[in-house]
């Protein structure tokens, strides 16, 4: 693993809020108005009080844990009520299927227009099965889609007239797409990360990183460091024709003079924030209209770490591995500690989220106006300047990134517009491509975490125990050894030691060797392996099902990861599994 | 044909604007915000004076005509910058291929939710080869493709969750759409209707007409009779969960307590509209990015009826054949007078179109306070009275009709969300379903215009007439014998006689046979024709291949109708002419 050395200089932090428009079950008459309502009048507040950007989630068929499915409709509303704040999809949704790239073209543009240039344009591809499911989007395939419509949409913008497309994912012939973004070539690009390797890709593509996984300041150094070294690389080659250099951490927040009730106003809703994030991205099965997510946390938080009593007990700073859990939620002075703590890595910006569950609407009021008098002017001060210098120290580098960069098109000679021939061009073939072994890998991988999580969800530990014996075992770890990813690696080569405790005391300890992109399993201790992993089977089990939360299982003790400390939250993604985005 | 007993008594009218977005070339930097910035404070100005609803077309690719491609955007911002006014999609363009289905019922609820309940749901298809082209939607299939998802989005509203869909547009597994709207069960629905026939289509589905062909008020008479003939008829079977009983017709306006000021400010702008309409739904050739329609409309304005002087010389009153190229556009008498000859005939509502071509924002803030000062205080009296009695007469054929409407559906026993599942089946088979006949047939005919435009646009008469020798109109008679759409005629029998003058003085005359559904073209005169049209050769291939506006040829003289006269705006219809929704 390289260690690479900081180059990133502490620049600036700025603040944004992110809405996801939560709303538990149950639904009385007018609560998504009031909701919604609520949402432009805080937005209003932060406007007011100094924060720098709103972001807004798409999300499709997510009920309770998101209501935000026409974002493009709620930035216009809150433009209008605000005059300085940034307005950010956070994020639009690329794949065809879902939003044709022109259309966000023309929605972008004229969000652009009606707040007068003040558009984040966030992007993502989505990876909940409600929406890929909804929407008949191939999970193996999305990655390549939002390439592909990155391409497409931010041609739109420059080229007069884009000059068509013909790629697996989309066909379109000649066409001027009306209107024009304000900002010139467009708006700020930004992708939605959950993983460092996401990280990693945002900065090849010279787009900024919005990134959801919660991360530690500490943690996000290496991350930022990464991303600054790649920005300033050959590597990136911009998606985009502006680079779009920042990174911003989303965390849940709430704050009051009083620590005891900042946590009481605000650890459920960021509790069930991640409890219905892992519900809808992990396995769980959900039946539309029917399934109630509210209850079901009501139900098994504690199981699953959301635990509001140790939360409290643990209160005294917001330090190591309560950031995960409990975000910003504190006092003014906790919350700017922390703040400083994530400002003295690099990070550039920081989303938090302060409407989810059953927060209400008088106390994310307030803190918004606590925060814009208690915290924000301690970070203020002298931000222009150093930005400016960012901005001067990357622009060489950023000149060179757009020098790789394919320019803009012309109008192929002699086009005019034909509609019979593109009609017929459109509906030519097969619309969309064949799988590929990796499509068919990809799914794979889908239906082992499936089958594994009908395996343990609402299972006795016993019950788990029995069913996952030494032959069990063999399989189960061949199957992860297969289903191992090097893209998602970082590189890492070495051993990898899982240790499985039962009930009556007795320990089954299997080795992951990862060497030349692969993965093999084998019973028994590695001589020096570069971390261990100690875990209940049952717990073990939960987890790479999606149905129990590391985070919470390591501050209270139940998983207990030796050595490279910073692997351990890379696993579920080298071995397959879920991300939000 | 069949002359119907009016049945409707004078209700009341309500008066909404109509925004394109339009902007004709040159393009000045910053022109696009300003033509943004201008139209919310015209929409604020409208909400304060009086105006009942602001309706905003979605059109794609339309540069110059519209630069209105997000009106979910824009109407989001017009949301927080008004009380009371409606907010109305002018059209949502329905072909999946354009809006996914589930997109649009997400946009139309949370502009519901931001605008507290103000949201008109207009339909339509779009029929711009621009726009079909674009996004690859076939001609024949569109009208089918609207029928689907209006169907699919209105359960959308309903269902919880939505139970799913599989027709040859749209395939969707249950899903819950959320948000949903705040108007129960859903916004009214609205279909964009440019010949009568639509009228009755939407009629037969129970839902408002926003009729976009400038009828004269005396012609209107008859399309209302009829749509709420149908409305209380059992043909009306609910494309939605409400029936919207209500007739639009759009005008362009312009008002000044002094007629040739009014004229002076507002003809070029309705000027332009007609003619960059026809220049986009007609088979003019366009250039994306290249053809400049600003450039086309000031040379060939005149040749096209669309002439500066021509109107204000006729300008006594807004009276017969006027209203189709000049509107409302007036003193306050005028379109008060024009205002209650619509009102007289049972239109439920007049769209005024001010912003168009090149119409000066101060001039349209201007008429938007005058009217609502002298025009609008004529027609408020009462209002609700009869609005009130008008829905209690119709509410018994209303109930009646709800019962017809497949109710709203739960969800499959058993089914819970599988993303592999219905990704596969979502990919199965062909997509898009293969050409019908129809299909065929009505891409013919769009063919055959085409070729048309060829041999007659920017030709001279002499050469035209030189090409259109006896020979070339027996072919192009047969043709159009074939082209002969029996759903378009209204159930016409009869002949209909077209004399062809030449320079020379002579006359060729052609009859069209019509019955039993089939059209028959022979030389000669009929005995008894119900309708005779003369005009010159050139002018008559000019009108069918959309290079020349019938109208204005009516009103110059240079197009004669004697008959039926009320067939003649039918016969391009009848024959596949074209439509701009």
């Amino acid at each position: 693993m390289s260690h690479l050395v900081r180059t990133v200089e502490v620049v600036e932090i700025r603040f944004s809020l992110f809405y996801e428009h939560q709303l538990p079950r149950p639904w009385a008459d007018g609560r998504e108005a009031r909701l919604y309502q609520d949402a432009l009048d805080q937005i209003e507040i932060a406007d007011r009080v100094g924060f720098d950007a709103v972001w807004e989630v798409e999300h499709h068929f997510l009920e309770e844990y998101s209501h935000s499915s026409a974002p493009e409709v709620f930035l216009a509303a809150a433009s209008q009520r605000t005059k300085r704040i940034r307005l950010g999809h956070g994020i639009v949704q690329l794949p065809p299927a879902v939003n044709h790239p022109a259309r966000v073209a023309e929605r972008i543009a004229t969000l652009d227009l009606v707040s007068q240039g003040r558009v984040e344009f966030g992007t993502g591809e989505s990876s909940s099965s409600a929406e890929l499911g909804g929407f008949g989007v191939r999970r193996g395939e999305k990655r390549a889609q939002w390439q592909d419509a990155i391409d497409a949409v931010t041609r739109m913008f420059v080229e007069e007239p884009f000059a068509g497309w013909n790629s697996p994912y989309l066909r379109m012939p000649p066409r001027n797409v009306v209107p024009k973004p304000v900002q010139k070539p467009h708006p700020p690009l930004w992708v939605a990360c959950s993983r460092r390797e996401t990280i990693q890709f945002a900065a090849r593509n010279g787009i900024g990183a919005l990134s959801f996984s919660f991360v530690e300041p500490e943690d996000a150094a290496k991350w930022v460091d990464e991303y600054y070294r790649i920005i300033e690389s050959d590597e990136c080659v911009p998606a985009g024709f502006a680079v779009n250099p920042n990174v911003c951490v989303v965390l849940p927040m709430m704050l009051h003079e009083d620590e005891a009730t900042a946590i009481d106003r605000g650890i459920d809703g960021a509790h069930f924030f991640g409890f219905a994030l892992a519900h809808y991205y992990g396995t769980t099965p959900h039946d539309p209209g029917r399934t109630n997510v509210w209850e079901a946390f009501e139900e098994r938080r504690a199981a699953q770490g959301f635990d509001r009593d140790q939360v409290i007990a643990n209160a005294q700073a917001l330090r190591v591995n309560v950031g995960s859990l409990r975000g910003a939620i504190g006092t003014p002075d906790q919350v700017a500690d922390l703040i400083r703590r994530y400002e003295n890595v690099g990070v550039d910006q920081i989303g938090f989220v302060l409407q989810a569950g059953t927060n209400k609407h008088e106390h994310i009021c307030e803190a918004l106006e606590l925060f814009g008098k208690t915290v924000l002017p301690r970070f203020t001060e002298g931000r222009e300047e150093r930005e400016a210098e960012k901005a001067a120290r990357l622009a060489p580098a950023i000149g060179r990134a757009l020098e790789r960069r394919a320019p803009a098109r012309s109008l192929p000679v002699g086009y005019r517009m034909d509609e019979d021939a593109e009609v017929a061009r459109a509906h030519r073939g097969p619309r969309l491509r064949r799988p590929t072994l990796s499509d068919v890998r990809h799914e794979a991988r889908h239906r082992v975490r499936r089958g594994l999580f009908t395996i343990v969800h609402n299972a006795s530990d016993e019950a788990i125990e029995r069913r996952f014996g030494p032959r069990a075992q063999r399989v189960f770890f061949g199957a992860m050894a297969r289903a191992f990813d090097p893209s998602m690696s970082g590189g890492f080569e070495g051993d990898i030691d899982f240790r499985l405790t039962s009930a009556d005391g007795s320990a089954a300890v299997w080795t992951m060797a990862i060497a030349d992109g692969r993965a093999h399993a084998r019973p028994g201790p590695s001589r020096s392996p570069a971390v261990t992993l100690t875990a209940s089977v049952p717990d073990f089990l939960r987890v790479l099902a999606g149905d129990a939360n590391p985070a919470s299982l390591l501050m209270d003790g139940r998983l207990k990861v030796r050595g490279d400390f910073e692997l351990a939250p890379r696993l579920s993604g080298m071995f397959g599994g879920p991300s939000p985005y």
